[in-house]
């Protein structure tokens, strides 16, 4: 496997109206997306953009939130009740290849190949496999513009 | 201020070694530089590169392993005894202004501000007043060149 892009970085927040708060008038984000429910999930999830190189497209913040009862995200929070990092994402060329390459290594795959919020398949790796880091997998979006919303 | 570059993410590890093969073997890094001691931090660290977009130069992970007794990673390391996501470390234009910006809005900055691994002046910002993310701050380094070693 072949290490793709950094895509984002995922963050857990008690509250994503106080982080957006805190990325635009402490860290002076300045393009932070429109937050939105991801149901099956349990997420409500917000990204913050940040710049890349020469002009790029940088590594995102990916905020969550929990939605509903039972959110796997409350269990993060009751450990850390400000928020912190939860996860990293990184892209790859070819979903179905990763996952077969991570299979083959033994590394515990946390459920079915699923959308994610950007729209591409994605799926998590256990953390007790990744060096102490949920780990998830994204084939990079095919759509250029970043998904803009 | 002006949120800029998502320099690097710091990741704790009991052991540099196990993570480069870790990085090489399982994630397929292209490139990680050499590790190096950082004695005055308690601290040994070593930069896997990721691709940014088109060609860029994108987010590094910078593994950090405890070195010495008094090292401030045995702390973490003893909570998340895998090791696991540290610290996020932002770029900005001018580290003087950032240090009198974060200090006009009352957020606890932790010791002085310092040289850090890429050559480049450096603070950290307490996670209780970060939404629980232990920040770093770096003036964006000069040399383009990423610092090879």
């Amino acid at each position: 496997m072949k290490l793709g892009r950094l895509n984002h970085i995922g963050v857990a927040t008690p509250s994503i109206e106080e982080s957006i708060s805190y990325y635009r008038d402490v860290m002076g984000a300045g393009r932070i997306r429109d937050p939105f429910e991801m149901e099956e999930q349990g997420v409500k999830v917000c990204f913050v953009d940040t710049p890349g190189e020469n002009g790029t497209f940088g590594t995102q913040i990916e905020l969550i939130e929990p939605l509903g009862e039972d959110s796997p995200i409350h269990g993060f929070l009751a450990k850390n009740p400000a928020g912190g990092q939860h996860h990293l994402c990184y892209e790859v060329e070819d979903i179905d290849e990763a996952r077969s390459w991570f299979e083959g290594l033994g590394k515990r795959i946390l459920g079915p190949t699923r959308i994610g919020a950007h729209g591409s398949p994605i799926f998590f790796l256990h953390p007790k496999d990744m060096m102490g880091q949920l780990t998830e997998i994204m084939e990079t979006p095919k759509d250029d513009t970043h998904w803009s919303n």
